[in-house]
């Protein structure tokens, strides 16, 4: 349990995320921390929750992820600590945290409520630095999970993350546009085979297309519909930028139809 | 004496951070290594020294603090290395590094003169990696300071970073906007309590209101004078970009009267 | 061997290279990662390998380069583990490798074909997390370098990579422009003196300057022509950016004269 794996929306320009560091390093030399990624939309619990269960299936047994996209610092909202199959799971109870859990599969959910694990002064603005890392650090040392509060049954769900489907249409969201423009739905797509022929309706736009596997098998600048290597339906230009293509952003429209 | 934290303002997509990061895995394998921030503004030393300052309290005692904000070199301003209480500091003479040595209590101050610990070639133009890293690495593994060169009475303060009070004003500056949009000022908070009354100025701005210490009291898009989490007024609107508001950059004034 | 370096043209905002780092600690957990860049522009290889190129001197004997800019993943294109003197390179078989491997010379080339050192499934998108990164870990922990595939004795190298010399003029190009706005140019300083003088082409702008080895010999603002401290010759201007006032990027002709 020496690895922490971290997630925030916080930006890599300022010292937030360093300061994380610091305090993990200080109460527990020997962790190893690896940043996912810290340029989560500001406060899109939704985007960081998604990117936390694309990612789960690449990490050692035993990682413990600290998620801090966390809109309500400060408020009544809780600090968890999951315990799912496997891996650990420290943030605030919004949500961000139990679709990649839930993955897994939970085991117990704790509220943290022991202040003696918690850095003093304990702010109201930067929980990440003042009550997650240390808890992340101390866990990752061995402390009892039940030491840190106790087991509660009820948590924060997200709400409307997964596709619907009405008669032969999948209506889903663009989740996430990555730095290439590559557009990340919410489709997952165990059902879907490759050279399938579905109708993509985004933004202005309703085209139909293949479902492809690689970005190898056609022309620079040539849509593609591709079964992402997460598990997600992506649509992609190969070699250049979708998301800019189609005008889209995180949270559009994406509706899919068999043909 | 294994961690090393690393501020410049080199920013990340050029390979001069990880040169620095070979340089001390070269000499000093079991180093560990922590960024702090690589996108302090170009040459701006203030804004990385109230950033070191803000974030020294979070790391181990001992940690090594690296600091390459450096538009002098390849001049004739020295190259120091700090021994403070519980920190060591490496870095440019140019006032960088003293307020946070400062802030712990300085020991002593030795000036960087033994080429032995240098990399050869020695550029004039990147003492980050050819001279800071590897004196940071040898430190690491537990080199006498006094062998890298000798210990010095004077080196170069900042000028102008303390506010200024006059009558019941203070006049303070914005050292920092940080990537939510947060206004962090140089008004240390030591004096100023939750719930006190004041009046801000800024920009084209002038307002009363009371300082707060968490977002979760006010509503989205509020503004909000807080005691920062490092120690600092802050000036946030709740979820929203407050330097994007006010149209305020690093280093313009800030005004603050008890009402 | 238990130092991976890793360049990619991955951007930071998303989770591709923590899951590269995820599926590494997964198999080697004391492998240790440095990141060089993830900021190669999209797609193109002639600047990462120049970067790598640039870098190498840098880090410690035996490091492992992991360099992933691979437009044609999913393609026929191989993929590649070259041992070097002293260093050992893993990606596509695209050219990216090849001037750092050189540098330091080829000892052999193997072409990376057994699927047992495969994640599985193996996408056809991202070889970088399902093949490169886990036949690095296995290298770290020692497994036999022709476990991996076969030695191969053609791969593929970047085309128009050197400068061209006409007469008295080198015809060089602008490989990278880094985050202070200088720009590095793919001219060796090798026969260059401080001090010569030489005519420089860029763009609409044509003068003539003395070469220099750093910034701090002229005032800020004014431009320079100096010896970089990687080798290659670099146009700066003291403290501003040099590629802004000539509106130049990566791929412009830049043309040298002795005067």
């Amino acid at each position: 349990m020496c690895l922490i794996a971290i997630l925030t929306d916080f930006g890599t320009k300022d010292e937030y995320v360093a300061a994380m560091k610091g305090v993990i390093s200080s109460i527990s030399p020997k962790a190893k921390t690896i940043d996912i990624s810290h340029q989560i939309q500001k406060h899109n619990v939704k985007q960081g929750s998604y990117m936390l269960k694309r990612l789960i299936g690449y990490f050692p047994k035993d990682t413990i992820y600290l998620g801090v996209v966390d809109p309500g610092v400060g408020t009544e909202r809780k600090g968890l600590l999951i315990e799912a199959k496997g891996a650990w799971f420290i943030g605030p109870d919004n949500g961000l945290l139990i679709p990649a859990a839930q993955k897994l599969g939970i085991k117990r959910v704790i509220k943290l409520t022991n202040r003696r694990y918690w850095l003093k002064p304990t702010s109201s603005t930067f929980h990440g630095r003042d009550i997650f890392a240390p808890v992340a650090a101390w866990l990752s040392k061995g402390t009892e999970p039940t030491n840190f509060g106790k087991v509660i049954e009820n948590w924060v769900n997200l709400e409307n993350v997964q596709p619907k489907v009405k008669g032969d249409t999948i209506f889903g969201e663009v989740l996430h546009v990555d730095d290439f423009g590559n557009i990340i739905t919410n489709i997952p797509t165990d059902l879907m085979k490759v050279d399938n022929e579905v109708w993509i309706s985004i933004k202005d736009a309703l085209f139909s297309t293949k479902i492809r596997k690689s970005y190898g098998e056609i022309k620079r600048g040539e849509l593609l519909v591709l079964i992402g290597s997460s598990g997600f339906l992506e649509i992609a230009k190969n070699q250049e930028n979708a998301a800019k293509y189609f005008k889209v952003k995180e949270g559009a429209e994406i509706r899919v139809r068999h043909s």
